[in-house]
């Protein structure tokens, strides 16, 4: 048996909220459903849960693959699906996996798409503004119905590693570890500023309809194509790009034209017409505002060490050199704020060439480091083999 | 009289070409014109002539102002007005400044927008794509009608010391020196990538036509304003968009909903809506194609030394610390390929927090640096005052 197989056939599963959620807007979204899905056996002591929280373009399909036609427009495979499974970092013999597709998501959970069932008809512009810690109280929910008191960890990669920290600021008791993968504190205004370019493509493509798109038969593809390829730039380090597509041309020599010569041009193109056929626009919307608006410190008048004051979980949180979206910088912020709390944190930059992508990627350094901390944690776990 | 005071009222002049330019494409021009300015006056030994080259945004109106109304929609005042007059680093009391708008530009030389004589309609999509070879051999054609047979100096910054170092290698007898302020030897993948979202923004627009808008009375607007929103970005570093912006919230609070919350958001769209209002489409797609084109080592297999064998000018070559879209380590690069040549260079990497734009920007130390390379170009002219 391999080391490293994969949880092998997955299926997503639903919960239904009939209970309001109140949202940090004042506004409330009446009932919601959130998709999920579990890998790995919760212990006895109910002690061996770990939440992986998602990121822009992901879902709570973390490990393991859809058997057959119905793979799910995200892809067949989990998007994390080398980190969780038998024998990997996250290793699912010893732990009970949850992924969750957040409130406003575009994969099965209550969003945008949904039927607002006070019209009938989809929520579209009417879908509130949810924010990290609206989504953190929603998974709090689903770990109640799971029956998870207490997580063992709580870990995500970018805006997955923002809803980690919320965790541990508004549920103390409830995370007894926070794994914080290429995070930051807060957008600064250059990520800000790559974000609202991305959603004014969107909303200025004439097929958005103010947000109602969907009774128009139509989706702001080209907005979502373009967002997407203004994200990707930022995802990858100049050096990655470099290394990987160059000046590179399709046919040898320039075309002098405006289609695509150069490899990268194809690449961007690429990427942007795949994710155009799946995401939904308004989730991209509000996904990106979620970051926008995430900043604990902004509720302790902008001090983030105040802001960590409640936290009781440890903590490791792990940067990459070449990320420039949240840099190492970020990350170290984040770090100095717990040890003025004098919390338990264990921090590393990983040297890597891929920019922000990193943190989804196997750099076996990485996940060398990803794998001894949860080995860590396993030993003090109730009824773990010492 | 102030050291620094403005060459004033200025106006554009136009020189038609009536002999047909080969492009580097293998296209040819037939006829065209170019809007070009002066200012100080030529030496009786016709010495003192300076090129200033535009970037991106920019044109033949370096300095002064337009009188009244007739302001052009670049705006009143010359956009090098801080670099370029009486008593300034580039002083038109001693040198004649002549600055060109470029062919296929949109301020007066014949472009996209021009009537076609064969057709009597706008070229629109059927005007050629230019490269910065094609624009330096127009240029030295104006040089020739306005009887300069050398210049003391072409100066640029960005796209225009791109022009600049162009200059030293194909008309190696006609410049003394080049001053290349935030350059790079050619586009990196990551440069190309934001090029390609900003043209996808444009011909993706429903209003593009395929570039023949001029004749449904549209042009791409929501395009334009994408592009220059994410030109923009890459214009300032992130710490000066930090300090300028912050997180600043336009209302003291989040306002949950996707209209500007953030003054970066306010700042980006306002600049995106001015651009889009003067700027041509099909311009911005020939200027960012001819940027991404730029390689003079691509005529010598990548070998950028070589590249400069035929370069005989002097060279002052400036960067700025915080640039990251054409960091120092880029003007590095022309300066070894340059040391290599033995060729006398001038390098100087100036700390300044603004970006790429500081090229733009009156930093004391970079216009010290320039205002003493030009009096050492003084010095060295027949009939200077020594």
């Amino acid at each position: 048996m391999s080391e490293a197989d994969s949880v092998g056939a997955v299926e997503p599963q639903t919960m239904h909220f009939a209970q309001a959620l109140r949202l940090a807007s004042g506004a409330s979204i009446r009932a919601y459903d959130l998709a999920y899905e579990t890998y790995g056996q919760l212990d006895a002591a109910r002690s061996n849960a770990v939440l992986v929280c998602h990121a822009l373009n992901a879902s709570h399909h973390v490990a393991g693959c859809y058997a057959a036609a119905g793979g799910g427009p995200a892809g067949s495979v989990g998007w994390w699906d080398n980190m969780v499974g038998p024998g990997k970092p996250l290793d699912t013999r010893r732990f009970f996996v949850v992924g969750v597709n957040n409130l406003g998501g575009c994969f099965g959970s209550t969003g945008p798409a949904s039927s607002d069932p006070a019209t009938g008809r989809p929520y579209g512009s009417s879908f509130p503004v949810v924010t990290v810690e609206d989504w953190v109280r929603a998974q709090a929910r689903l770990a109640d119905r799971l029956g998870i008191g207490r997580f063992a960890a709580v870990m995500g990669g970018s805006l997955g590693a923002m809803q980690a920290l919320q965790w541990a600021i508004d549920f103390p008791e409830r995370v007894a570890h926070v794994i914080a993968v290429a995070a930051a504190p807060k957008l600064s205004a250059q990520n800000i500023a790559f974000n609202e370019v991305a959603r004014q493509a969107i909303m200025t493509d004439l097929d958005f309809h103010g947000g109602d798109y969907y009774g128009h038969g139509v989706v702001p593809r080209r907005g979502l194509r373009l967002a997407r390829m203004i994200g990707h730039i930022t995802y990858l380090s100049d050096d990655a790009m470099m290394d990987k597509f160059g000046r590179s041309l399709r046919n040898g020599r320039f075309g002098f034209h405006f289609d695509v010569d150069f490899e990268i041009e194809s690449y961007l193109r690429h990427q942007g017409d795949k994710f155009a056929e799946y995401f939904d626009a308004n989730t991209y919307l509000l996904i990106t505002r979620a970051l926008d608006y995430f900043d604990p410190a902004g509720r302790t008048g902008g001090d983030l060490s105040a802001a960590f004051r409640p936290a009781l979980a440890r903590f490791l949180v792990i940067s990459f050199t070449s990320d420039w979206r949240f840099s190492p910088e970020r990350s170290r912020e984040i770090v100095k704020a717990l040890l003025d709390n004098r919390r338990d944190v264990a921090y590393a930059e990983i040297e890597a060439p891929h920019g922000h992508d990193a943190f989804l990627l196997e750099d076996p350094r990485y996940h060398a480091l990803v794998r001894a901390y949860y080995e860590r944690i396993h030993a003090g776990l109730p009824g773990a083999a010492r």
